[in-house]
């Protein structure tokens, strides 16, 4: 828009001297890539300007951050979610679809720092609009403009987020996420340790055994800042330093606190003598009977909201799952109550990422404590003032829930099936000829099949050779190729070859789906 | 960009002006509709800076031109993806997956006129981006990059368009499209026809069989504008002319050619001997024996073409679905041979969207020649040329296929299911309790039940009421109900009652996940 004057030739020359100034300054990687893809852009736009026909030729890639699914990860990626949505479904949910973008005030105000994330539309004169960032804060816009006050929903959609990618990480600025959310309201903890379910639940389905849930707990968080002597206005600032510890030590950590954000030494170091803690109810039960924690009215409903949710954890056999961690914070602002990440913990998967995307090595050895697994697959946890922030008459509906991100998985999938043959397509009859001059006859064949619903297919040259046509069957997987010839058909026989064992048999040309609906029947193919 | 500058407060006054100028000079409603729901958002955005907590409180609603889908149109809409999916199948496809924006210059130069509908990212720091606008062009891109010569693929997913009217219509600005494409060399016209077959198959499928496939060739076209003397350089702008033949009548699109597009009259007169043309393969006889277009080689090309397409068409048992109209012209660049559009024909739909839905009245009574149908639910051709566009040596992919454009289709799916009671959640068995105090029993109950993947759930409530945890299993067709008390719990047995016949039974508490997996077995549920 500001650039609207200007000619793309100028705009050019002052992109290029931005990419020359930060390569001289050696700024970082990511914002020099980011500055000279922007000049190839121009660019392009300035040689599509000169000739159309050239438009399109200077970057040939996916915008930055995203990618294509081909056949092959389009199969894996549709197993795991048929696992992700059965569970869904096997624990009641029904789903429901949001626009992928909003009214940018619907955003406004949901996510912190991460913010500045958030993709915006261009005003091209209308409304301001905004890519979704999750799918929790639109489900919380539907409840309210439905007026719907109970429903457990699931939902499957891409969320955008202009993060630095590091696809190697496993970070995209297109994602999906599995989302799964209980509204309504409920005694206490009976959905939340749900949610805890269905995650492990999903996670073993697809194998994924190895994994912990860690647990917190907003009002302890509070009641422990409360009790450091952080003043109020500052927890969110302490809160969003305190989950870096996943990623920094607490020297840094400790740093940024008092040297960034002011807090007072010794208040940090108190905070520090909580938040490297870990355990299950028994350290539940250490903080309930803490001298300085159990003055926090906060910390202390916390802390009995958590030792329920052992105990239900317990009766629904995921207790050995979870793992209370006292550093885990997650920056969204609008969770009130418990909140979860789940991690993969087996470092297995560390050597899998090696085996074939070598440049994985450096980074998961340096980033992550084998320990404390390979990172993040999945977070959530307890909103109950969100649908309030969009209702007119500011009516709660209490939420938990939880989030699947799946790039992660989906990278661990398609490592471990790397060396397996998918079939990418479900073809099951492969209608072949076995002289010239037969393709109406095929188109006959094949016409008849598709009425009886049978997946079939056959070469599009009007007069193929027999050789290529049954490679095809064997390189496709398919199951059966019916081969016909001008003496066959005049005899009216076709030959039907069950391509896998190389036999064949002639049945009548007449009985021809009768034969194949029932071989397919009794086959599983 | 251009506002960052001005305060809020000085964007509204300025918005309000604009508003304020549009209704005194009576503008569209649309524009004005536009102009309002800006300064709302101008003024959401006032009330969230003065007051975070107030955010979102101002316009309670989806971006204009899209919605969500409630759990009961997901139903709808997956019923109808499933089919879709099943013929996709059927004839050989695989699936990719492609990010919802591309780099902007990969969509620059391919829509013609509709260019200016294309939805931009803000420039936000970055690349240029742009919302996808249709799957065909980034499935171009996908092949160049890949370097896929040939493959057999379909695509489900959203598609973004800045178009203005409305949702009455049926057209949204976020949309599902269907596509089927076959890219790779083959004989003339095996492809391009079985996309018709396709087409047809799905809308049977979906009983929808009141339909036709209305079909034209861009190369008829090119000669018919050649034959009557129009300027190559105004081929294009006289073909958007011809498209809105079936929107507007014949004097209408004569009046845009001669005054507008400044074509001498008396050759829009000799076009218009043409465009108002239909028929079957006797029209491409006739037109093959005509002085005028058989001078031209591009039209005998083309009439050759749909010679040969007729004929395939017979044997695909199609033929008598397809109609070769003159005035089929699609706006898109990219076409390079056959053009494709389906229309759904029954004056039956037109009724059913009156008896709901009674603003759709006025609309396609005033809209939509009867006889010509609802309105097209497909549109497809061949695009011979796009991905050389994307190729940096140029290299050339033969594509032909369809695009199937729900919205219409679910408007009447959704008609059609109205008074039926579908299930949006799978639940088989509700675990309920006769008395207080049995949570604990409840939560463990579910968790057999879950490891067995049976489909279950409970209530919320610690303490629940008997008659509503019921009435809950009755008013959500949830077909079983394990109902646990004390003293049976002492006895060692549950009571398993079938809901839909009330009928109620003792079996052993150690024996229940046997006997409800048997029982849902047998039960088609």
């Amino acid at each position: 828009m500001a650039d609207a004057g200007k000619s793309i030739a100028d705009q050019i020359k002052e992109q290029g001297e931005i990419v020359r100034k930060l390569k001289a300054e050696k700024a970082g990687i990511d914002k020099i890539t980011e500055e000279v893809s922007k000049l190839l852009a121009l660019k392009a736009q300035q040689g599509s300007d000169k000739d159309e026909k050239s438009s399109g030729k200077f970057v040939l890639k996916t915008a930055k951050g995203t990618r294509d699914f081909n056949p092959r990860q389009m199969v894996i990626r549709q197993q795991a979610f048929d696992k992700i949505i059965a569970c869904f479904k096997r624990h009641g949910a029904e789903t429901l679809d949001t626009p992928v973008f909003e009214l940018k005030e619907v955003l406004t105000g949901k996510y912190g720092e991460d913010s500045k994330l958030i993709y915006d539309l261009a005003d091209q004169g209308g409304e301001i609009l905004s890519l979704r960032y999750d799918l929790t804060v639109p489900f919380a816009r539907f409840l309210a403009m439905n007026k719907v006050g109970s429903i457990k929903r699931y939902q499957l959609g891409k969320v955008y987020r202009r993060d630095n990618p590091a696809m190697t990480k496993g970070r995209f600025r297109e994602f999906f996420q599995c989302d799964f959310d209980i509204a309504g309201p409920t005694d206490p903890m009976i959905p939340d340790v749900e949610c805890v379910r269905v995650v492990t639940e999903i996670l073993d389905s697809l194998d994924l055994s190895e994994h912990i849930v860690k647990i917190n707990h907003r009002k302890i968080l509070d009641g422990l800042f409360e009790a450091c002597g952080v003043p109020d206005t500052q927890f969110r600032a302490i809160c969003s330093s305190v989950d870096k510890l996943d990623k920094s030590p607490w020297e840094e950590v400790r740093k940024e606190m008092t040297d960034e954000k002011g807090l007072a030494p010794e208040k940090a170091d108190q905070i520090g003598q909580y938040v490297l803690r870990s355990g299950q109810d028994d350290l539940v039960e250490q903080l309930l009977a803490d001298p300085k924690l159990s003055l926090s009215k906060s910390a202390i409903e916390g802390l009995e909201a958590l030792k329920l949710f052992f105990r239900y954890a317990e009766l629904y056999g995921v207790k050995k799952r979870v793992k209370f961690d006292m550093s885990l914070a997650r920056g969204l602002d609008y969770y009130t109550g418990i909140i979860y990440e789940a991690v993969l913990t087996s470092i297995l998967y560390i050597f899998l990422y090696i085996k074939r995307q070598s440049y994985f090595i450096s980074i998961f050895l340096l980033d992550q404590n084998p320990e404390e697994g390979v990172g993040s697959i999945a977070g959530g946890g307890r909103y109950d003032n969100l649908v309030a922030l969009f209702d007119p008459k500011a009516k709660a509906v209490p939420c938990v829930g939880v989030s699947i991100g799946i790039e992660r998985i989906l990278a661990i999938l398609e490592n471990r099936e790397a060396n397996l043959k998918l079939r990418t397509v479900e073809t099951q009859v492969y209608v072949a000829a076995a002289q010239k001059n037969l393709l109406e006859e095929r188109m006959k064949i094949c016409a008849e099949l598709w009425d009886k619903e049978i997946k079939t297919e056959m070469s599009y040259k009007a007069n193929p050779k027999l050789l290529g046509q049954l490679q095809t069957c064997e390189e496709q997987g398919i199951p059966w190729a019916i081969i016909i010839g001008q003496s066959e058909l005049e005899k009216g026989v076709v030959k039907l070859r069950h391509v896998p064992s190389r036999q064949e048999e002639e049945i009548e040309r007449s009985k021809l789906t009768d034969v194949l609906k029932h071989k397919l029947n009794a086959s599983i193919v």
